[in-house]
This record gives structure tokens, sequence and C-alpha cells, in this order.
């Protein structure tokens, strides 16, 4: 079988991660690259091969591309799925989906019928740990699922040019951890948030919070607690607990090494935590990738899909309205 | 110096834990122990001496004891408090303080301005884990206190007769979860609550959740999380997180040794958890005496006070109409 | 049944110790305190009670004495056990029995068929995390014993003046490490030893090591491998690998909390270790005399015996001349 | 620059590993595979490319290899590093160099006078544990270094045709931890060792050990101890501290995943470590290989040398005798 020709629409630092990604892919060949700023296209092509477009138009025009990795900014996600869909190309898609639910509602039945496979990159369903517990949970390892806390605390605020644009904590950062909490518990009925600035004058003036929490209940009265910040002093803590009636199973962060110092100030001390996101989630990227090109080799797309970006996405906004109103915000049978 | 003699108010199971430990602490003699129930009353006073009433008010009109210890059913600890006040003789009650908040507001001026100290049984406070991290945070390890979150699961649920007159999960479980928030961050401003049914028939026929978490917000912005079970198969499940701007300290689970397994199966395997509340926090009940004594050695308490007892229960009045409601509830100026 | 009158000969750090858990232990009295300097006698006298003299004779004497704890120097120990024989009193001696094996042969027959208890103080068995393995070894947890490794380092080096008399690191320290030998492998068939001087000028003067390490075979082809240093920057070193055909259990060091801290520099760090062996083995002295009781009361002792506290000896002796002649020593049979 | 083109010779197991690791590296090719089994030189080449021949000679002569891997069984490694020499192609050679140390020393001057760099594969000098291990210990994180402990357990025996050529489990397992003692401490002065076999007939009939031990002494009086077993039931067992007068470095086992389960048996546990060298040491082969040929790029050989396969084989020759003869054996100035 011929690779898989892929279109990169985006250059970026997320795009840079996927052209890695592809480039380390069997089976995968880096066609295309699309974006405005054609110098970030170049390099990425003089690294890693493919042709270089400031207009995605061209590429889907082409016929020479199989599938696209959307990478370009939040507000373009909908337009290149909406593109992909009628080049008959596959479409892996950045989170979010979108920043307006409106506008993922329109081209949801579209979406929905198309004959290509839709995935959106909440890449962290394939990291090896969470992965694990989700396969272990359903193997019963801790009998029936009751309680997930999801500890999700970022190295450092992203600048406040890009906090103005984000859509806020909630549909920026932790949209990855509500799709988190439906890769567990995907029929979620209620949603509780609450947000505080206690450490960033440049995220207050965006009228955002830096730091959040969310609580959820599932149908089956699943309990979801998830605790957020947009800073952490020991490196990116991205832990998980999945707590049962008969035991529970639990995600630590990781070290580069295994290596503990013992000394007459502390024992049994660990390095830092890896503090990039890139770097953290290097191999969950990849497996996306994989998953991503054997669900178009088996016609079966195993990735979050168009409605798991939706779900997220409504998800976002009811904690964006219950942070503000102080409520519980109900979500039953809109997921 | 003469010892303390101590009278104790009730010899159920907590009340046999305080006698135990006034036999265990230097300069304290169980002088009285009062119960209807003579019979325990007398089964107590065979194994660590005392005189024995059905009636406090003998004890208290006998002269004979300097301090009270009173681990009778909640509906009689104000009462108890008051007649320890008339009597000039200082006081250790058990949590809750009350059921009702219109009963423990009558008797706070009373209490407020007695010359007898008054604490309340928070015991947690005293905890080698929970009072490292206290103090570690005041002394800045942690730089400013960010969140903290309090993961809090018993061993298993109490009988359903227990359930139906503790006041449900909130006054009578979370209440120590509470104390515990307010320890670290005293001047809390709302609380959101919600509760779930999931695995208890007989808790959900008392109108009483076997599940809940808690969200609650300081004044400088601190986000506070509790999550709660009335079950943990592996065992008591109580551990802390305080997380600053500086860094993280967080108070792990206890087992009997540090003996670990490495099989086929697993590796690095731990005991279960010790499953007793009365062997996890032996040393916190001791130390909870020790220093109500020291007190009034020195005049100073610092045990919680009988402010403290209502705060906490202040709190979970509010996470109780929270969770009925839906709505975050604010206490604030009322604590 | 009336209190155990004890005699406790020698009334220095570790007479204390004694005092401290006679005091502590039900059913035991200190009756009487025996030091020739009458001052530290008078001193315990005056805090846990008891009769002093200069002159052991004048306790054996009394006929007011049921068990003698002997916490004298090293040279006395043979005398005191000797002299507890003839008196029909009960003994419990410290670590090591003798420096002399020559001496300790002589006695052998006389304690063998003494009438009375005679245990050694290699608390070490008693102590929880070791004690834990062992019956799990026991219960088949490990499958069959293949290798120990005792991983044991002081937290600093004793004085000069002790190190003058202590009969050298293997008699004075590693003693304990020998007797945990047997406690998993009592029919050791070979010794090979080795030790170096890295920190001490003081030990070196004194022709000592200080820093060794122990290899010995067991009848069944066990390998025992032993690492002392007389320092350990981090806290008193305690560990314990027992490794069998089906896995393997390990005794990790303790913290005072399970506290564990997450900064910039490093993550999930613990305590330094206990540093004190008082505090350390608290429980284990403490156990140590209650089953030393509980021997006597039903007359079976199950602490080390006379013939333990011999055999350490042997492994000592052999250790030694092993680490001068470069050579591996049979102890065959001699145990 | 162009790629180095590769020779691997043998396509055995530890071949197909190379194999892969040359198809990982960027700026290397695969050109030849030789090995007198041409079926697996071609299914080799089927999957990695490259040119197959039964004779080295002929990959020598072709001109077309600029540096060969030896992957071959150790008879061959010497004459492979003698010819590879002769043809100026550099030489990455399987450990161990030799069986015979008589070789080894015959080879040695011309060896040293080589114009080709000469890599012998102690591949876990490039593990990130003790590579980080050895860079703080460089940098001061324990002080001067006086101990070091190193487990090493292999998950389950060699068949016994391959025991029967190893050359005995000190030349043939061992091995890998003498040059990890060399890398802390290059100066060796002595070594004793002792062996048993507890549990496999086959090694014991082929008149080998099953389980050993090894102490060694440096020049600056450190101390060093490794355990070996051919079998862990827990997997892979591959750890290491290094213990300085001012702290310790501690290496743990490594895991698929960090999930750790809790249930009502064991808490804390995690999974059975990895029992795969291939995998467990995967990073150290792509990293020996790619700082191998950095160190041709760069002129500088950072690997280990043929003098530390040399010192390797004399310290395991030293081993076999020690545990026979029960004797130290020194080997001051002679490594």
């Amino acid at each position: 079988m011929s690779d898989f020709r892929i279109g990169l629409i985006g250059s970026g630092r997320i795009g840079q991660v996927h052209a890695g990604s592809i480039a380390d892919t069997k089976g995968a060949t880096l066609a295309w690259i699309c974006d405005p700023f054609i110098d970030g296209a170049n390099t990425l092509a003089a690294q890693f091969g493919g042709k270089t477009t400031t207009d995605p138009e061209e590429m889907f025009a082409s016929g020479d591309v199989d599938a696209v990795v959307v990478a370009s900014p939040t507000p373009t996600h909908l337009d290149m799925i909406d593109r992909a869909i009628d080049a008959g190309v596959h479409v892996l898609c950045e989170k979010p989906i979108d920043l307006d639910i409106a506008k993922v509602e329109k081209l949801r039945d579209k979406a929905n019928a198309a004959k290509v496979n839709i995935a959106i990159g909440f890449n962290r369903r394939f990291d090896p740990q969470f992965e694990s517990i989700k396969n272990r949970v359903q193997s019963g390892d801790v009998g029936k699922l009751e309680q997930l806390v999801i500890l999700s605390r970022d190295p450092g605020p992203a600048p406040r040019a890009y906090i103005a644009v984000s859509g806020g904590i909630f549909r920026d950062m932790t949209i990855h951890d509500f799709d988190m909490a439906r890769y567990f518990v995907p029929d979620i009925v209620d949603v509780f948030a609450a947000g505080t600035n206690v450490f960033s004058d440049d995220i207050k003036a965006e009228n955002d919070y830096d730091s959040a929490t969310v609580t959820m209940r599932g149908r089956g009265g699943e309990i979801i607690v998830i605790v957020n910040s947009r800073h952490s002093a020991y490196g990116y803590d991205q832990r998980l607990e999945a707590f049962g009636d008969e035991g529970m199973l639990y995600a630590d962060n990781l070290t580069d090494t295994s290596v503990k110092r013992y000394s007459g100030a502390t024992t049994e001390a660990a390095e830092p935590y890896i503090d990039n996101f890139l770097v953290r989630y290097a191999i969950s990227y990849r497996r996306e990738l994989a998953l991503f090109l054997d669900g178009i080799r088996s016609g079966t797309n195993v990735n979050p899909t168009f409605d798991d970006g939706r779900a997220a996405l409504i998800l976002a906004d009811a904690a964006t309205e219950s942070a503000r109103t102080g409520k519980t915000v109900s979500v039953d049978g809109r997921l």
C-alpha cells in the first residue's frame, strides 16, 4: 500500500508537532504544508518535505492529498473540515473544534454524514497512562466507576495576546479535561464551574480566570471533578484518578528518568516534571496520528469524532455560564 | 502540679477512644464517666478507672472534675457545653457541635465569653501529616496558597440507623473536611456542593448522598475542592494537596509498614491502607487531648474553638442547601 | 497477676531506652537500677521509679527482682547473665553478647541448661517492617528465598573513644545485620567481608573500617549481602530486600510523615529519614521487652537466644578475619 | 554530509536491535548485513535495506562501508575488530570483547594504535537513568562517591545451549555490571565473587552459577557491590545506587506507564517491570549508536573503548577465579 499523502494546515507550534509525527509515522508522507505565512511552511518543508502554499484550496484542488491535519487558528477549523469533506479528504482537526457552538451545529449534519473520517485532536486519549486506566476500568479493575478526579495544571500561562482570543480557560485549557471526562463518562448531565484570579494580572485583565474547578455529574451518578491552574511551579501536572466500588487507578506525572535523590534536605526526591506539553504528550500525538491513519485504512474511526469535539465545547460553554452565574447548568440531552 | 481530673460524657466508640487517650496522657486522670447506659460507663471505668454516673449533673456538682470530654450523641453537645461553662469546667466537645445552627447561635455569646476553654474535636488538625503541611505552608514552602484539594473517603458506610440521625453527609462526614479547609483558609466566601447515590440503597432511602463533592472559594481567590465517598475498597482514603505558586505539598495515606511487594502481577505494591479511623487518627486524638490540657495550663487555646465548630456547621448547611438547589451559596461575612 | 519486677543494669543511653520501655509496658515495674555511676541510676529512678544500687549483687540478693535487662558495657554482659542464672532471674541482655567468643563458649552449656529465659537484644527482629517481611516470606510471598540484601548505614559515626573499645565495625555495628541475616537464613555456611576507610580519620586511627560489606552463603545456596557505612547524609538508612523465585519484598526507610513536596527543584520529595536509632527503633525496643515478658509468662522464648548471640559473634569474628585475609571463612557446622 | 554506510555483522536477536537502531538514526544507512545464515541477513535486509553476504570480507573489500556493528557470536568479535582496523572501518562491537583475555591482549596494541574508532557495546552507559546518575555524581550531587550498589537480575535464564558457550555468568551477564562499576569507578583494585545454584538444574549442569554476587574495591576505598540473579519473577530488575558522603542517588526500575492500582489487596501497585532487555534498553541502544557516529564525526570517542572491554573481561576473569577459590583476587595495575 502506498503512503498516505498528508496535508498539514498551519505550521506553528502545534503544526510542527504534527509534521514531526507525520515524518516518524510509517505509511505517511508529508505532501503539503499550507500557511498564509509561507516562511513557516517553507521552513517545515525544508525539514520534512512537502509542497507549500498559502492557500489550502490549492492543496485540496491538487488531488495529491489523502488526509489533512488542521493545525491552523481555531476560527479556521470548521471551514477546513468543511472543505476537506467537499474534497473527499480525511481530516484530523486540532481542538477546540470552534469557539462558537452555533457554527458547530450548522456543520454537524454534514460532518456526520460525510464519507471521510473526521477526527478531533484530543490527543490525551492516546497517552499511555490515561489509555491504560481507561482500558483497565473497562475490564473491571475498579468495579463500577463512581468518581473521576482530573488534576490538570499547565506549567505556565500563555501570553496575554493568546489568552485574549482563547475563548477563556474552559474553552481553551479545560476543553482537554472535558474530553477526558467524556472518555470515561460519555453521558454527562450537568456542569458546575468556579474560577478565580490568584496570580496573573494579564489573565484578569482579559476577564478570564487563571485558576478554575469544574464539577460534573454523569447519568449513572458519577461525580467528575476537574482542578485547573494556568501555572505549576513543579512542571506540567497531569494526573487522573478513577475511583470505583472495588478500587482506584491513579495516573501519576512523568519524569525523564527514574532517578531519586537522598540528601540531608530531602529523600526520594524525583526530578521536576516534564514541563513542555509537546514532550509530555509526544507519544500521544504520534499515536493519535497512527490511529487516525489506521481508522482510514480499516474504515473505523477510533479517534474522537466531530460530535466529541462538539460535546466538549458544549461542556466548556456550560462551565463558562456556570462560573458566571454560580449555578449548575444542565446539559442533559444536549451532548 | 496534680493531675487534671477529667470527666468523660459518653462511653460509646468515640468515648472509648478518649478514655484510652486520657489513660495514656501524663497529667490526666479519668475521674468520671457519665452515660445513661451505665453498663458502658462501668465497663470503661473497670479498665481505666473513674467514678460512674448516669447523670452528668452529679459529676458537675461533685467539684471533682477540672475538664470534660463530651462524646455523647450530637443533640446533647450544646447542653453539655452550657453546663460545663456554668460549672467552670473546661470542655473538649466532639464534632459536630450540633446539627441546628440556630441552637449554636443561641449559645455563642455565652460560649465566647466563658472563662473556661472550649475546644471542638476536629482531631485531624493534629494529624502529623496535615499539621506538617499547615506548618510548611505557613513557613512559605508553597509560596502563596492557591488551591486545596481534600480527598476524603471512608472505608465503609455507617449503619442506616446512624445515617438517619446523622444530619446528612455534609454535616456528619464532610464536617471534618470543612474544618480542614478552614485550617488552611479560614475566610471562605462561598460554597457549592453536589451529591449522588451510586452504591448504597440504605443511604438513598434516608435521602442522603453516598458520594459528594464540594467547591469553595476563599477571600483571597483560593479554590478548595473536597471529594467524598462513604466507601473505599482500599481502606481509609485521607489525602490532601496544598498547591501554591511556588510548589505543592501532598499528604499521602498511611500503611502499617513500609514494605512493598514485587511479583509477576504487580510491583512496588504497598499494603492496603489503615481502614479504621481510630487507628488512622490515634495519634491525632492523643495530641488533641494533650494540646487541650496544655491550653488549660497556659491559658491559650490552640484547639478549634466554639466558633470553628459553628463555622464548619455553617459550611455544612450551605453545602446541603447548594446540593439541593444546584446554586452556589454565599457564606461571606457569616463565618 | 502481679507486675514483673524488673532490674535494669546500666543507666546509659540504651539503659534509658529500656527504662522508658519498662515504664510503658503493662505488667512491668522498674524495681531496681544498677550503675556504678549512681547519679545516672538515681536520675532514672527519679523519672521511672525503682531502687538504686552501685552493686548488682545487692539487687540479685534482694529477692525483689524477677527479670533483669542488661544494658551495661559489653565486657560485663556474660557476667551479668551468669549471675542472673544463679539468682534464678530471667535476663534480656543487650548486644553483642561479648567481644570474645572463648568466653561465650565457656558459659554456653550453663546458659542453655538454665531454667530462666535468656534473651539477646537484637531488637530489629521486632521492627514491624522486618518482622512483616519475615512473616510474609514464611507464608510464601516470595516463594523460595534466594537472596537477601541488607542495606544498613548509621546516621553518623560513634566517638573515637567508643570505636576504640567497640570490637570493630563487624562486632559492633554489623552484628545487628548478622542477626538479621540469621533471622531469615539461620544456617549460614561461609562469610566474606571487605572494609575500607573513606571518610573518618578517627576510625582509621583505631584500625577499624568506616565502610564495609559482607557476603554470606546459606546452606540452601542463599546469597546474603550486607552493605554498611558509619555515616549517611540522609538519615538512618535501614533497608532490606528478600528476593525469591516468585517475587521480592522490600522494606523502605521511615519518615515522620507521609508528606511529599513538589517544587521547581524536585518532586515527590519526602523528608529526611529518622536519624536517631532510638526513634527509628522505638517500637522494636518495646516489642522486644513485651515479647520477653510474654516468653516468661508462657514459658516459650521467642526472643533471640544465647545461641543467637553466639552465632552473630561467630559471624562477626569470621568477617573480621575475612576482611584481614581477603579469604572466605567457613562457619559451616560452627553456628 | 552523506549518510554513514553501516555494515551489520550478525543478524540474530541483538543484530536485529542494531538494524532497528540504524534505521531510526538520522545520518546512518544500513549498507550491508553479513551472516553465514544468509536467510537471517536477507530477512533483515528486506525490512531495513542493505546488501547481504555470508562473508564479511566481501563487505570490507567493497569499499562501500564506513563503519561496522559487530553482533556475531563472541568468538568472532576480535577477528572482526581486527579486520575492521585493516579495512579502515570504524567498529562498534558487542560485549563481551572475547572470552579469552590472552587473545584480547594480543590485539590490544594494534587496537589502541588504530586510526579508526573502536567502541564496545556496553549500552547501559547510555541508559538515561544511569547516565543521569553518572552526570550528577560528577557534578557533586552525592559528594565523594563511597559505595556503589548494582542490583541486576535478568527476567529469566538463557537456554542451556547458550549457557554452555557463554563463558559463565561473570563473563556473560555480570560483564555489563563490571563495566557499569568502571563507569563510576574506573580504577578497581580487587575483586571477590561468590556464586550459588538455587533454581536452575540446567545452569548447574553446565558448572555455572544461577545466582552470584561480587564485591570490588576502588583505589579510593570505594566499595562496589553487585547482586545478580538469572531470573526475576517481577521483570527485569536493573537498579543502581550511588552513595556518597553528601547523599545518595538511586535509579529505580521502569514501568510502561505511571499508573498505580489501589484495591482491597494492595495499594500503590505499579505494573510488573519491563521484562525484555530490548525494550528496557531500547533508548540506550539508539544512543549508543548515535554517540558512536558522533564520535566518528568529531574524532572523539565517548563510547566504551577496546580497553574498557578488556578491563571488564579482566574483572570477569578475576570474579570467576575468586568464586572458585573463595579468595579476593587483585587486579591492581592490571586494568
